[in-house]
């Protein structure tokens, strides 16, 4: 039994692990990232010479291009820029809007059009609001209590959840979908709670869809800050009769070409073998996307460069996916893998950083159990580096359409306690991020991205050396 | 044997460890912090209706009057104040030095007078710099190079360290004993790097001691700011005949006194048993002190809030202690030593928090193998609040003095990376605090106090459920 263990061990892990080895390369690659890093030159120039990237922006356009030359730059075999069709979304001129408490009465609060939505009529839209808990609670309502007015959805995140994405998982869904909802049972429009665990005066943009429903069915939809929106509630247990004004002039303009932006060291033994790794080169407009997802862009690309650093040759094809348009539309991440499909390409290992430059306290990953048992193995050589989460669960937007049964899809885990009070705000800015805590972050990238190289998955889409 | 090592666990470990009721109390104990807490409240005014609280300042004391009055309203058994006898420096009007390259070609850089340092003479000091990296080129150089100059001590804090405080360790006896060491070769002066990671214009501010060198022989002390040291090194690089002036007022007055603001619940079972949890009430005065160490300051206080919010009725007695004097002298926390040894206090268990209200990470501890391992047991608690680090090594300054061969010592241990772009600095102030990671912090803590309170140490001097 224990012989046979040991066979299966072998057979499952792949080559006696050299421990020792792997330890000076993980060293190597955390004292090239602290000490010559340039991933925090590059974010500065992304967010401060560059700025917000909209999809279809100017802006994205610039990014593609400096990113491009960036990569050009470090001696990679192969950079390339991969055409997507992209929607354009334009924000238009600054919203307004006030909560009226009687004629003439007035308090302004800041709020932002969500992604996606239509503007209001050119004099604004001003009704009665009806305040919901969720989506959930629409149905209750009904109709009659709903028809002309505008929902004000205020579901706050659950400040006990200690993992804030799940916190705005477990809401996002008013933003995303709230208008869809609301217009079913005749609202005017929809103002959002901002996804954001603390009060404060910054209006959360984001995504937003209609689905499938008709253009005359549509209606305008804005996030309010956090204390927009607890002033709101209360002048509204005061008096539910009480309006509230906005005017957005947002558009959905037609569709335009923009591009991924990709670069790779062709691996020396197993060429066809493919490991990705990246972020999303989009942003919202607000703020400069340093957070959200600049880091995830400049750590990405230094996992090259930091492998080439150390001296390291890959076995397999590393690659570096800089993606279009994750914010509102995903058509960058859908492209790639219909290509990547149509090409027969063969991905063993994806890993997306879109969770904010902080420090990194882990990975997740969306593998089967016998990689998830190979990969544990490796834990005890990230705790030098204050590196302990390694769970199971979801990885990253742009790599979710490459998923199959064989690849092991992983995301970084930064700490998130942050993040939520500056995504899709004008506060996510360069000042925000620390140099240390997004050179942990992609240090620790390219130590996992270097050992899945040199060990393989365990999945049967890998070589020889499984 | 296996019997023999049961029995022997149960000895060890005491009663029968119920992880489920123990799991439910850290949750209550999260979720109580997350929803309900009170410490940012009690930073928020810490920092910005008092502000910075240099031992011996008028803040100093307000801070001692609104700390005891807030420990007064949370229904504890006892509060009171312990007199000490502190120092008293204060700073003057501000500091102003400038690099001359030629006479008449000058640049302004910013430093700081160093805690404990002396004035300058009326008109300042003006005279060439030799650069060293560390104290142990003096030696090298000897009186020949050193007599006359002033001493620029510039060796940087290692940013190949994941813990910032090993980098701050190695290279803070240049600020501690700079100006001691250099006196001996004749120097009229130092200047010392700032203790700080980043490149960045402030001076960072920090204690020194002229030890036992006469008064005569006391020269001044400065920080300068990591770009103006920069700009130093250069500029000598390029003509080392340049000359550096600075001048400063700050004095040490007359030992006045202050107080430590302790509170604590009475044990229901061993209220001889002493558990205490503290941070330093003192700071520096260029910020507001939001980190070090208001947080510590308040996560202390928020322990037995916990306790009492959560319902949970302690052994042991729990008592918090807010030190005075930790950056200047430390007279805070060996008043409070030698006031528990002639009481013959029993001090079982003592944790510290000062190092800033960042993300908490874990605990350092400083006790036997023994009291280590039963500790260890407790870790998988901690795991779902992303809490994994649980190492041996210091405690905190201000528990120090209480050393001694039963007792456990602990150090909260929050993430270090941004600590060093604070401390010390005029950007030490309370927006740099962020609301959840300062809380997480105290929830972490008030789980620990409870798991020693209800299991005890492993050491002699703890009670009948060992």
């Amino acid at each position: 039994m224990r012989f046979l263990g040991l066979i299966l061990t072998i057979l499952l892990v792949g080559p006696i692990w050299s421990q020792t080895d792997d330890k000076e390369q993980l060293k190597a690659i955390y004292n090239a990232e602290l000490t010559q890093a340039e991933s925090y030159t590059w974010l500065n120039y992304l967010s401060n010479q560059i700025g917000g990237r909209l999809t279809g922006s100017v802006q994205a356009e610039q990014a593609v291009e400096y990113t491009k030359q960036k990569l050009d730059s470090l001696g990679l075999d192969r950079v390339w820029l991969q055409p997507v069709i992209v929607p354009k979304w334009v924000r238009g001129v600054p919203e307004f809007a006030f909560i009226e408490s009687k004629p003439g009465i007035t308090n302004n609060v800041p709020i932002c059009a969500l992604g996606g939505s239509i503007a209001t009529p050119t004099g604004g839209i001003k009704a009665n609001v009806i305040e919901v808990n969720g989506i959930e609670e629409l149905e209750k309502l009904g109709r009659g209590k709903i028809e002309g007015k505008i929902v004000f959805y205020n579901k706050p995140m659950d400040p006990s959840l200690i993992n804030t994405f799940e916190a705005y998982s477990s809401c996002v869904n008013q933003r995303y979908s709230g208008a869809k909802e609301a217009s079913k049972y005749g609202a005017v429009a929809i103002i959002v709670r901002s996804m954001n665990l603390r009060l404060d005066d910054y209006p959360h943009a984001g995504g937003m869809s209609y689905g499938d429903i008709s253009l005359e069915d549509r209606i305008p939809a804005a996030a309010i800050s956090t204390n927009g929106a607890e002033l709101l509630s209360t002048t509204l247990k005061l008096n539910p009769e009480i309006k509230f004004y906005f005017k957005q002039n947002c558009r959905q303009l037609q569709d335009v070409k923009s591009y991924n932006v990709i670069g790779e060291i062709k691996g020396s033994v197993h060429p066809d073998e493919i490991i990705l790794v990246g972020g999303h080169l989009d942003s919202w407009d607000l703020g400069d996307g340093a957070h959200d997802d600049g880091a995830g862009c400049v750590q990405s690309m230094e996992v090259l460069r930091l492998l080439k650093l150390t001296g390291y040759v890959p076995k397999r094809t590393i690659r570096v996916v800089l993606f279009m348009n994750e914010e509102n539309g995903l058509k960058g991440a859908k492209t790639y893998a219909e290509i990547a499909l149509s090409k027969n390409e063969n991905h063993v290992f994806a890993l997306e950083s879109d969770a904010g430059g902080f420090t990194p306290r882990g990975f997740s990953f969306d593998c089967s159990e016998t990689d998830f048992a190979k990969i544990l193995r490796w834990k005890s050589l990230f705790e030098p580096y204050y590196v302990h989460l390694f769970e199971q669960g979801g990885s990253g937007a742009d790599i979710g359409p490459l998923k199959n049964d064989q690849i092991v899809l992983a995301g970084l885990r930064p700490d998130s306690q942050r993040y939520f009070d500056h995504h899709h705000t004008e506060i996510d800015t360069f000042k925000h991020v620390n140099k240390r805590e997004l050179e942990l972050g992609a240090a620790t990238m390219a130590s996992l991205i270097y050992l899945i190289d040199k060990y393989g998955t365990a999945s049967e889409n890998t070589g020889a050396d499984k």
